[in-house]
């Protein structure tokens, strides 16, 4: 593979059909996609309720890669690389702790939180500290969520949050804590892995759980999200209804997508609930305290993905946080945060099992079918297959995609 | 490694020396294997026994493809590959089972057994769906064996099964089930597993089990197959005696080679037991029913190898068949299924202990033979060394692959 | 990666700094270090107390390659390649035994000890046996040391060894035993392993053990060798003092180094203990038979280096011997061997815990160490970083590996 053969595989793709298989396992491209796409767009990788107290830390790692985030004294977070800058070494070895000086367990040298360097022994006399910083990644923090770019010149933050601002905002996340953190290591191509996030066609066959809290015409029609599946009069009205209402409320609604092709792949909404569901769990009973906002239950779902790489489901008292990161060509790691107010008690005012029963339930499910999913786009046999009017979700993450990927190498 | 360098590489081979390494380890020799030799023959991959009723299915499964091997309704049997058409998904995720109807675990598209479409939702009306039908793959059966052919283009059946078609019918086959399978899964080439199987030069200080019932005579001359060995005239003279005695009997003798260079690489011969020996076990005795057109013991001994992939080694009262399975440079699986009278009850009218003893012993004592084998091989130091006269089925087999390869890339 | 591209990458490493991510990481590198630079080496794999009978052997393994070490009759010790001549098996299968006769397991040729071929039934008759000896690896032997060399023209024994001579002889290795024998596989590339042994600097924060029975001038002047880091007058005056009273006794003292480039990369020197520590251990006490010349203790530590890939740690009463194998790109087998006056007994004249302590735990920290600086090294942000003025040995060992890489592709 080179850009030239890749050029015309991209031009070969047909609209509404799956990718050619060469997309899904090839390492050629893979490695195009981590350096086009998935460094130059800002990701969610934690909360700052991970890391409350002064030295906190925890390490986002990705493939050869390890961030460390740390909050400081003065309460700001940093990223650096888990390089140090004497001879490489890695310096923070555990998942998460705390530190006040990050000491590289080899040779000792120190550094501030902020990067720069405390101390170095025994160096020449040319020897200049102010060189040997740590190696800065970008991050920015948005209603406690904890967004990195791996770009050296990153799209502007406040741009890139613009759309979606205001239905995160709704949740009130920088007053929320991490109920729970799984990851769902999973044996398939990202592209693979975020096929199957954009479209429930799958739903029905395969996820009972979400089929029995979910209304059948909402996964029909906004089960990937807005326009992602066939229209459907019925919950058009339902959601007219649950429009009014909420507006009434004073909450948030509406609907945000892309309008035209940019470095984005942004989108928001907010649909109600089945009905009789206050909350995204079996019984549809409350299952914590309500946060941000919300002084009762609107019923309410806010749907919001800030990169393909991110999504944000929120119901009126939880929210479930995912993260894909590529981790090599056949390989996706799957994390899910699951969000409730600051305040709220284990046990007490919420119950972990029921808060994560559905998205545990159906990630572990898209685990195993996307790994069935790849084996099969493995065999000579595959070839691209027609999409059905319920996967218009991907259809238009492929093309994104494509053109995103086209960009970069011409 | 290119066609032009393997050109000269073949060109290099010297006769009744083995193979330079490369022929051994190389990943690129070992994808035109695939390509042009064991995907343009026929190979069996199980026995109609193991799939005796309506939805009855096992997947033959051979490094990234995978086959749904399953019976019909009307006692047709498919060969499906298993990848659906929609996005590629696996269908079958079980090694074998019973299903009425194909459905993907994914979207549920639903397929007949015989790969027709039954169902797919929410299609667009320009989807077709006889264009969508399952991959199908060759499938033969033959006295209830189960021959697949990868290729595009398969040589004609009768063609290929003709010659051992009379040595392979006197068992009966048709009318037998599998007693037991076992797999060996070995870590070396496809062509160090199969040499192996080409001479029994081996077989006196290595196979203890296989020495207690094979005459030492027939060993030497016969070990591997007519004329694979120095020939012995005493083993002429027992040879030339049970003809006698068999025809009469009205039983098949005689043996087939390739008289010429084709795509085939069959051979088939019958041959006495050691004396006082009526099957292939321990002690002698027989151990399980008669089979097919036997009424009485001949104490003959039958092999029959349609392909370098597949050999049959048939007593009067059970059969032992080897499929030999390449599945990377280094790695090949070896498949066993002894089989029986269909009505021959185990306990009652065979023992599968004894029965399965020397084959079980001698396949576990090979697969250890092969991988050390492959270890030297991988040695700079290695070079082809000089064959034995008890090597020259060795030689054949080596032959008759060189010019293939040499064939397929010109 | 090309020689070309190699030869730019050479030129612009700079001194006093590590080496670029290419050489820690890239195959083609390290394909080039094993055929310039390993496989040109006197290397020392075992110690003939481990094979003291006749027909005792052992195997040494790096990467595809595997070499019996065995004793003859008449206590000749010989190398060879474990491939059988024949078909290429390997020949040993057990990590160590006793053999009077090299047969192959496979088609039983077999071969005298000396790698002459013994038998080999039925070889037509063109089949000369002269041709078809086991291939013989280079091998000497110097103090009870085993020394073997994989190059075809390896450089004269005698010129290799003549530096340190005196330094080993003192220690009367070839009247010692091995007491213990450890492997610490290393997941890190064999330069960054070595870059380790080559400097102190990580002593004080990462080697309590090692500072405990080490002066903390000795450390920073002396630590990784003579001119490794900052001169210590203190130290000298030690020195100085200790010298002197050690010539008297009749011991050996001083110290070598190469004074110009050439192909090895020796040193040797004798130095004081910590004041009060009469050997290596954690209370300084004596742990075993005085070894070699020495009648009494002079308190002394004996280093030597005869290659990169070996060290050699002598106290007056035990001796610590490090093998370095450099496996593939990412990892390194790295052998301990602690070796005692051959009339030691353990538990009366030694203790093996208390003698092993220290470099057990040394080398177990390394190891950890080693692996979290490869994968540091591996990240994109990972650039050279500055030496200290305690890594002059890593410095000068990486200077003699850049040359030798030159000059091997040129």
């Amino acid at each position: 593979m080179n850009n030239d053969n890749l050029k015309n595989l991209i031009k070969k793709q047909k609209s509404n059909y799956t990718l050619d298989q060469e997309f899904y396992v090839d390492d050629y491209i893979f490695n195009l996609d981590i350096k086009n796409i998935f460094s130059k767009q800002w990701v969610f990788v934690g909360h700052t309720s991970r890391i409350p107290k002064y030295g906190d830390f925890f390490l986002f790692n990705i493939g050869k890669e390890s961030i460390i985030i740390i909050r400081d004294k003065d309460n700001k977070i940093y990223a650096h690389y888990n390089v140090c800058r004497h001879r490489g070494s890695h310096i923070c070895l555990e998942e998460s702790g705390n530190k006040k000086l990050l000491v590289c367990p080899y040779h000792a040298w120190s550094y501030n939180l902020d990067g720069s360097i405390k101390s170095a022994r025994l160096m020449n006399d040319n020897f200049n500290k102010e060189e040997w910083s740590l190696n800065k990644c970008n991050l920015k923090i948005f209603e406690g969520l904890i967004f990195i770019n791996l770009s050296d010149k990153p799209n502007d933050f406040n741009e890139f949050i613009s759309p979606t601002k205001e239905f995160i905002k709704l949740h009130g996340l920088s007053n929320a804590k991490i109920a729970h953190r799984q990851m769902y290591p999973t044996n398939g191509n990202w592209k693979l892995t975020l096929d199957n996030f954009h479209e429930c066609y799958h739903c029905q066959p395969a996820h009972p759980e979400y089929c029995k809290v979910h209304d059948k015409e909402y996964i029909i029609a906004y089960g990937a999200g807005s326009n992602t599946g066939p229209s459907s009069k019925k919950f058009d009205k339902i959601l007219q209804n649950w429009n009014e209402k909420v507006k009434k409320m004073g909450h948030v609604t509406g609907e945000y997508s892309e309008s035209e092709f940019n470095d984005y792949s942004r989108s928001a909404e907010r649909t109600p609930l089945k009905e009789g569901m206050f909350t995204e769990t079996k019984s549809g009973k409350p299952v914590s305290k309500l946060m941000g906002d919300f002084k009762e239950y609107d019923c309410g779902y806010t749907s919001v993905g800030t990169s393909p790489f991110n999504s944000l489901l929120m119901c009126n008292d939880f929210a479930t946080l995912f993260t894909f990161i590529p981790v090599s060509s056949l390989h996706t790691q799957v994390e899910l945060m699951w969000l409730v107010h600051k305040d709220a008690e284990e046990g007490k005012d919420y119950n972990l099992e029921e808060m994560t029963w559905m998205w545990d339930l159906t990630t572990i499910a898209d685990k195993k079918i996307i790994e069935n999913n790849q084996k099969g786009v493995l065999s000579k046999k595959y070839v691209p297959g027609p999409l059905s009017e319920m996967e218009k979700g991907l259809e238009k993450f492929k093309s994104w995609y494509l053109k995103h990927l086209e960009i970069s190498i011409s």
